[in-house]
C-alpha cells in the first residue's frame, strides 16, 4: 500500500506503537481514561464487544458444568494473609478500605470516619474469599467437584497503567474449582486452558502458544500456572489467559476439607482460571491497522453499518425505506449465536461518516444511494481491505452471502496475525544474536528487531533473572508442543533439553 | 390445609416471619451470609435467578435505545461533594479507600500503607462519576439524548443488614440518561418506571403500585422520585424499583452542558433509575410458603427437575434412559426467550430429594419409576400446589402441555400475591383506627393488623414525620391512579384532595 496514503490514526504503528494504541482506543470510541487514577470508562462500543465475549465464554464454561455465583467485593485482610505467597504477591497493589462513613472535618469538608475494626482489601482476585465459602460447602467427596465462576470487577493498584492492558480496576471472570483428587484438578486446569485457546483463536482470531509459566512467573500461591501467549504487532507478547493448578495450598489456607470415600479427612485440590478486559487490548494490538481497530466478526460490537446517501427530500424517503428493509432482512440472519447486529447511520456529515466506522472497526460498511436502488444493489466496503477498495454487489447476493463474507474477514484476521507471529519467531542458539535480537540499537533496521526467540534455557532462575535485568525479556512460557532436543542454555551454556519462548511483554 | 402438616421451613411465616425469611434463604440454597460484614455470597441457585432477570431486563432496556457501558468503581470524594444533597444522603454509609498497598507493620502483620492523596469512595451509586463522563461526551444537542445503563456492584455501608433486602454490597443496574429538554427527561423517567412495572408484574408475578415519593423520601439530589411498591406476605411494603427525574441538579454539579439548536449553552436534564438483587428478596417474601421459596416460572433458576426412581441395576438403566430422553424433549422447548432448563437428580437419598427441590422452589417436580415407564407416563408435582398433590400424566401430554402448566403457575403466583394485597389494603379515615391498624397490641388478632392504609395526607412534612415517629409507618407513595377526592389528613385533620399509601416497609 502507498505509504503516503491518508490514514486515520496518527502516529502510525511504525512511527510510535504505544501512542498509536492510545489513539486507536480513543478514536474507535472504545474507552476513556477516567478521572480516577488508572481506572477506565468502557464506552458502549467497547462494552458491547465485552458483552459478546462474555456471552460466548459463559456458554462455553456452562457446557463443562461450571455454574456462576457471586462473592463479596471486600476481603478481610486476615483472609488474604492465610496464604503467605499469595498475599506477598498482591500486597503492593491493594486498594484498602479503612473507613465506613464520611464526616465534616475541621476545615468544613468531608473526611473519612468510622474506622473499621479490620481493614478490607478490594479483591485483587478471590481465592481466599471463595475458599472460605468452599470450606463451608464441602464436607464429603459427594460434594465434589465444585465448579464455580464469577463475573466481576477486580482492583490491582498498578503504578503504570494503560487502558485495557493494565488498569487499576478491570472486569474479568475468575473460575474456581475444588476436586477430590489431584489428577482431576490438573485435568480441569488443562481443560480450561484449552477452552481459552479455542475462544481466543476461534472467536478473537488471535493465534496463541500454550504452555507453562516458569516458577518465578507463577500466580502467587500456585503449584503450576498454565497460560496462552499471543504476539502483538509490535512483536511483544501479551498473556491473554491463565489457568492455575493450586494444589492443596489454598485448601490448607482456607481449611477446605472433605471426607473421602474411605472416610478419611483430606484437603481438596483447587484450581483457578481467568481472562479479563485485557483481551480487548489484545484485539486492538493484534488486528488494528493505521485506520483504527478491526473487530473480529464473531465478537464484533456490531457487524454492519448501513449508510444511506441522499440529496433531496424525496430521495431520502426512498433511500431510507430501502435501507430499513435491508436492515430487517439482515437482522433476521444469525451469526454465531446472535442475530446480525446492524447499524443505520443517516447523519448528514459527509466523508467523516465512513471514517468514523472505519476507526470503530465495524466489519462491513454499506453505502446506499439512488443508483444502488435503481440497480437493486449495495456498495460494500470491508474492514479487512483498503478503505477505497469498495464494490457494488447485488442486494440479494449480499444478503445471502453476508455470513460467508464475515467468515472470510474472520479468517483473514487470524491468518494475518498468524503470519506476523510466524515471521517474527526465530530459533536463536547464539548468546550475542539473542542480545542483538532484543536490542534495537544493535540492528540496522530497528523495526524488525524483537519477537519471539525460541531458545534453550537450563531451568535456572539466575539465567532467567539475568536476561530479564539485561534486556527486559522474560520467559513467556515453556510451550507444551516444544520438542525434546539437546541444546545449551542461551545464557550460561549449560545443557538443556527444550526451548522456551523468550520475549518482551505487556 | 391441615395446620399440623409437616412443613419444610421452621418457623412458619405466622410464627416468625423474619426468621422464616432467613431460613428460606438458607434452605433454598440461594445465598449465604459472608464473613464480610453485611455482604452476601450469592450461590449458584440464587445467581441463576438473577442472571435470568438480568437477561430479560437488559433486552427490555435495549429495546428502548439504552446502551450498556461501565464506569469506575471508585468515586473521588470531591466528585461526590459536587451535589450537596446527594453527598449528605450517602455520607453515613460510604466505604472509603484510603490506602493503596499493604506493608509489614511493627507487630509483623500487614497494615495499610501508601496513603492516597484523595480518599476514594466505593460507589454507592454513580450519578457523579457518570456525570463527569457525560460532561465530556456532550457538546451539542446532536449528542442528546444519551441513554446509558450499567450492570454493577455498589456498596452502602448499612448498619442493619438482611440478605438480598439490605446488604452492604449488592448487585444492580443503574440507568443514566441526559436530555435536551425537561419534558423528554420526565418522559424517560416515567417510561422506565412503566418498564419496571411490566417486568415485576409480568415476570416476577408481583403486583405493584406506581406512584411518586414524598419530598422527604426522594433520592438525594432528585427533583422527583417515582417508585413501584409491592406488598409482602407480612403486609409490609417493599420498594422494588425507582426512577428519578434529576432536573438540572446533577448537570449543574458536573457541568453537563450543550449548545442548543439556537446555539445557546444550556444544562442538560438527567434521569437515573435502578433495580437490584433486592428483587430476589421480594420474590421470596411475595411468593414463598412454609415449604420454602416458589420461583416464578418465567425467571426460575430452572424449570423442571426429573427424579428417576429405581431399585435394581437393570431398572436404573431403563429409568435413566427414559429420563434422559424426556430431558432432551423438554430442553428443545422454549419458554420466554430461553430453552426450558431441566435438572436430573438421580441421587439415591430417599425422600429428602423431593423436599430439597420443594425448598428450592422449582416450579415442577417429576418422578419417574418403572410403573411410569410401563404406562408411558410421568408423576408430576407442582410447586403452587400442596406437596402431596401429585398426579400421573401421560408423557406426550406432559411435554405438549408443559409451557401451559408453567403459565398456570405463573398466573397463580400473581393472583395469590394480588389477593394478599387486596385483602390487606383498606381505606382509613379515622385517626384512632389508623393508629390501631398499625399497632398490633391494640387489636384482638395481631396477625391481621397492618397492611396498606389508603388515607388522606395534607402534604405537610410534620404530619408525615409524626406518623413515622409514632408508628414506624411511612408514605410509600402518592399513587398515580389515586382519585381526586376531598378528605381530611389522617394526622392533623386539615383538608386534603387525595389519598396516599401508608405502610410499614423494608
Amino acid at each position: 500500500m502507498d505509504k503516503k496514503a491518508v490514514r486515520a490514526i496518527s502516529p502510525t504503528r511504525e512511527e510510535d506503537y504505544p501512542e498509536w494504541y492510545q489513539q486507536v482506543v480513543k478514536l474507535s470510541d472504545m474507552a476513556d481514561r477516567s478521572p480516577v487514577r488508572g481506572c477506565m470508562v468502557i464506552k458502549p462500543w467497547g462494552y458491547a464487544l465485552w458483552e459478546n465475549m462474555v456471552h460466548i465464554l459463559d456458554a462455553m464454561f456452562k457446557s463443562t458444568g461450571v455454574k456462576n455465583a457471586y462473592f463479596p467485593l471486600f476481603i478481610p485482610l486476615s483472609f488474604l494473609e492465610k496464604e503467605s505467597e499469595h498475599v506477598e504477591g498482591f500486597a503492593k497493589e491493594c486498594a484498602v478500605v479503612t473507613h465506613h462513613r464520611l464526616e465534616k472535618g475541621e476545615s468544613g469538608g468531608l473526611v473519612p470516619a468510622g474506622v473499621l475494626s479490620e481493614p478490607l482489601v478490594v479483591r485483587p482476585t478471590s481465592e481466599t474469599i471463595i475458599g472460605d465459602s468452599f470450606s463451608k460447602w464441602i464436607t464429603s467427596y459427594r460434594d465434589l467437584p465444585i465448579l464455580i465462576n464469577q463475573w466481576a470487577n477486580v482492583v490491582r493498584w498498578e503504578m503504570r497503567t494503560r487502558v485495557f492492558l493494565r488498569t487499576s480496576e478491570f472486569l474479568w471472570q475468575e473460575g474456581h474449582t475444588a476436586h477430590a483428587s489431584k489428577k482431576e484438578a490438573i485435568d480441569r486446569t488443562y481443560m480450561m486452558l484449552d477452552l481459552y485457546e479455542k475462544f481466543v483463536q476461534d472467536y478473537l482470531a488471535i493465534p496463541v502458544i500454550k504452555g507453562s509459566k516458569t516458577p518465578s512467573e507463577r500466580f502467587p500461591g500456585a503449584i503450576d500456572t498454565l497460560c496462552i501467549e499471543a504476539m502483538m504487532q509490535d512483536r511483544k507478547a501479551l498473556q491473554v489467559g491463565t489457568s492455575h493448578f493450586l494444589g492443596q495450598n489454598f485448601a490448607k489456607a482456607s481449611q477446605i476439607k472433605f471426607q473421602s470415600e474411605d472416610a478419611i479427612e483430606e484437603y481438596a485440590w483447587t484450581t483457578s482460571w481467568g481472562v479479563s478486559t485485557r483481551l480487548i487490548g489484545g484485539i486492538i494490538m493484534a488486528h488494528g491497522d493505521d485506520d483504527g481497530i478491526i473487530l473480529p466478526p464473531k465478537v464484533a460490537s456490531s457487524h454492519i453499518v448501513l449508510m444511506p446517501i441522499f440529496k433531496k427530500a424525496d430521495e431520502k424517503t426512498k433511500v431510507m425505506e430501502y435501507t430499513e428493509n435491508l436492515c430487517k432482512e439482515l437482522m433476521d440472519k444469525n451469526y454465531f449465536g446472535r442475530s446480525l447486529a446492524v447499524e443505520i447511520d443517516s447523519r448528514e456529515i459527509g466523508g467523516t461518516r465512513g471514517w468514523d466506522w472505519i476507526k470503530k472497526g465495524i466489519p462491513i460498511r454499506v453505502e446506499i444511494g439512488m443508483r444502488d436502488i435503481k440497480d437493486n444493489s449495495v456498495f460494500v466496503g470491508r474492514r479487512d481491505k483498503d478503505h477505497k477498495d469498495k464494490k457494488s454487489i447485488r442486494k440479494e447476493e449480499f444478503v445471502s452471502e453476508i455470513t460467508n463474507i464475515l467468515n472470510e474477514i474472520q479468517n483473514t484476521l487470524f491468518n494475518n496475525a498468524l503470519s506476523v507471529r510466524t515471521k517474527n519467531t526465530i530459533l536463536i542458539d547464539d548468546n550475542k544474536m539473542f542480545y542483538d535480537f532484543f536490542t534495537p540499537a544493535n540492528i540496522e533496521n530497528p523495526i524488525i528487531h524483537g519477537g519471539f526467540a525460541m531458545s534453550h534455557w537450563c531451568g535456572n532462575i539466575e539465567c532467567e533473572s539475568k536476561i530479564k535485568d539485561d534486556l527486559s525479556v522474560t520467559i513467556r512460557c515453556i510451550p507444551f508442543d516444544s520438542i525434546k532436543e539437546k541444546g545449551n542454555c542461551i545464557c550460561c551454556g549449560s545443557s538443556s533439553d527444550r526451548r522456551v519462548v523468550f520475549s518482551k511483554a505487556y
